[in-house]
């Protein structure tokens, strides 16, 4: 596919400075980009590699002051470069409607239309699954749980029985969907289990990252809302809830029964502990121990974490310790001279 | 099912104060009990939810102080209202013995009476089940390893060879047993892989929550002892000697060849280095990093990980640094007036 | 299997000091080493054992100085032993070729020679494999895929399209290869997600760990370079490059777009921000969060990470607090007496 960048302006509705009839024959990131690639720039960090890319042209903010032979002007290069991915690099179509003869399906169960169900996928009693749903190999389903209508579910993801996938939702491969809460109890004689007899609800539009977990609720469900994307091995205990379009980044973990609002973002490798409360819109920095609840649209950082201008802060007035001490070693030669004096 | 609050305090042996006659109808967390619903408070957090909270009666501490229309007091809340879910919410009973054609179980394999073998397991050479164990789909046991009786392991579960799993063990999806140890040795020509030729032991009533990896030991056995519960994602390396009763929460790893005594409490995201020794009964807070021996019963906190009150001391001085360059500034200040007045 | 000590020390190529005709039966850990077995001793925190070991024989370095009846000198006692293993502990054969009939592989799909596929793999179209390969049950492998030769993948392994194993590859269990990198943009109508075209390459002698997550590429490929080798639980995002014979322990996680030169050693819940470089040969420390480049060599250590000296330095400083104080008091009370002797 080759396009001019009178097109390529037209695809991403942005305005153009330089050549319209320069010829864009395949997308490139800026550092690698070659003659015929168009690129995009939002991250300052990469706005050094404008003296060397060799790019036809490249996609910025229309708020852009640098130069460049051919710029493409556009409210969101992120946003616009993904329109261009899917012209220029169409994925690998998902399998066609098909049931694989090698797959395990309950008589109980109940299969929409246009539906694929690939080898040895296991779909137990009662469960109920949307049209047009891809179901990759080796998924266990268990009794009783509802997968919406065109969802995507990776090769080895587990669903425990009664859980509820909303509709368009993608879930990764190794992903596990309703294991039991960690919920016990020390006795006397060892350690007592809570039933764990709630479920979880998957809300329309997620998107579940590889090896994520997202455990049952005790009684009532561990939700997670609309839109909200989880990357890989994210921990979701028992009876948490996470509001609609929020980020969580890798490795992250949140406790037992918190509640995230709505819009919330959270980098990798943070941990939350339990029964807390994550304000609407709040942003926690990668690798933070949060162990209270947050403010809607505070940020936050550290271990234990506090408010990012305070931690911050803290920081530095850590790095200011050896200059305290000359301080001191400065005022005690003084004090004595003073006295010595006397 | 309901039962009257008689009846509920028999269940669980408390003391009733209010009316016998209510009845209960469901249970419910406080914060979301109605009409009917039977409570619990264990957590003081949720202590103010007894003022809104719509719910018919209450199980609290035997010392509880406040008041409330029908309150049951048991020595431990938590354990009683575990009790009461499996009355209320009976499970999903767990599959009735059959082994599915669609399994792959070697010839060598011995597998005992009254268990339940899903589709496409896959039992290799010599391994041994034993009573009443259920496995759910997509399992793979390797050769010569053992399973023992009433055991419940879940969907999509890797056993390697030679891997030893006890009684009434319990292992969520996406659980990996005795994988390789990272062993390796820089060389030369590049690295060396150092084999990995010893085990795993799994020893009785253990819960091993999803996604978990416990490698194999070196020569010897990686052992879990009887008891302990695995929250998901733990990381255990080769060698690893965890005790009984032990509590390990999600994203923890624990090195290779580090000791855990018994009753040891590990929380959420916590590493522990390679080789220590950690004391029996001994508390390690959230995200602490561990590079050192733990002696019996300490509890331990930070990065490097201390004592608790040695590191909340330690944050308490880093934040009285801006006190100091107060003091110090003063201090000055009346230094340099002394000097003039000279 | 038994061995004279003279024998030994022929297959390690090492130095004996002591009895060449001593009998060595088996090997073990210096710690459990009893008559006739012999053990090895590099980590220095073992050498106290060496007064109550009841081996018959030690590996040490070559420089060692202590006393002990049976010793074999070597350059590397780690190295010597794991030759050892090999000797005493021959491991479980792996699977003869076969290829399972419960397998389902595509007619697209070209398979080398000699060549196990165990049951329940499911290779789809247009997926080549090498010959000598070992695959395991339950895996799964996308469209267009490659598998070198003699690679070795264990059960319930997800590898999506698109993506290239090297030869002699080593993946364990629940590992996922492919998955789709974590880009989405905020719009005004909630968060739309970048296509993730890319793929990912696996070169030669790597090793990944038990459940390991690696995310393919946005428009290129993420890559891992030959002979580095991964623990379990390791998080490689989109677009990461991996240079060669790297370590990198459990639970790290590697931000998207960054790069790791080769010879990288990466300690165990290290967190490495995206769009970084870490330079050639460079050490980072447990639990270090990465949030800068990282220059060839530096050993880094901290949250936020710094050079290690500098990370320990400042601790040794927050630990000096204390007396910053004390000495401030005595400055304070020295000053006093001097203004009230004026």
């Amino acid at each position: 596919m080759t396009y001019t960048l009178a097109q390529i302006s037209r695809i991403v509705q942005g305005g153009l400075k330089g050549n319209p009839d320069a010829v864009i024959t395949d997308i490139a990131e800026i550092q690698n980009a070659k003659k015929g690639e168009l690129s995009f720039l939002s991250n300052p960090k990469y706005t050094k590699f404008l003296e060397t890319t060799g790019a036809e042209a490249i996609l910025v903010p229309k708020d852009f002051k640098g130069e460049f032979k051919n710029l493409i002007l556009v409210e969101n290069p992120n946003y616009a470069f993904s329109l261009l991915i899917a012209k220029f690099r169409p994925r690998i179509p998902l399998p066609k409607p098909q049931i694989d003869p090698a797959a395990s399906i309950a008589k109980t169960a109940t299969v929409g239309k246009d539906i694929y169900i690939g080898p040895n996928v296991i779909i137990d009693d009662h469960v109920v699954i949307g049209d047009k749903t891809v179901l990759f190999g080796n998924i266990y389903i268990g009794k009783e749980s509802t997968i919406g209508s065109a969802a995507v579910i990776y090769s080895n993801v587990s669903i425990y029985h009664r859980c509820q996938i909303g509709n368009d939702v993608i879930i990764h491969s190794g992903v596990v969907i309703g294991s039991d809460g960690y919920g016990f109890v020390r006795t006397e004689d060892g350690i007592s289990k809570i039933p764990q007899e709630g479920g979880v609800v998957i809300s329309d539009d997620v998107e579940i990252g590889a090896n994520c977990a997202i455990d049952r609720g005790t009684l009532g469900n561990t939700v997670i809302g609309k839109g909200t994307k989880l990357d890989n091995f994210i921990q979701v205990a028992h009876n948490v809830k996470i509001g609609q379009y929020c980020f969580i980044a890798a490795q992250s973990g949140i406790a037992g029964s918190t509640q995230i609002a709505d819009g919330v973002t959270i980098a990798g490798q943070v941990g939350i502990a339990g029964h807390l409360k994550v304000g609407k819109g709040a942003i926690i920095a990668a690798q933070s121990g949060i162990s209270k609840d947050v403010p809607p649209g505070a940020i936050m950082f550290g271990y234990p974490a506090q408010e990012q201008s305070k931690a911050r802060r803290e920081i530095g007035n850590i790095r200011s310790i050896p200059d305290i001490k000359e301080r001191l070693k400065i005022i005690a030669r003084e004090l004595e001279q003073l006295k010595q004096g006397k």
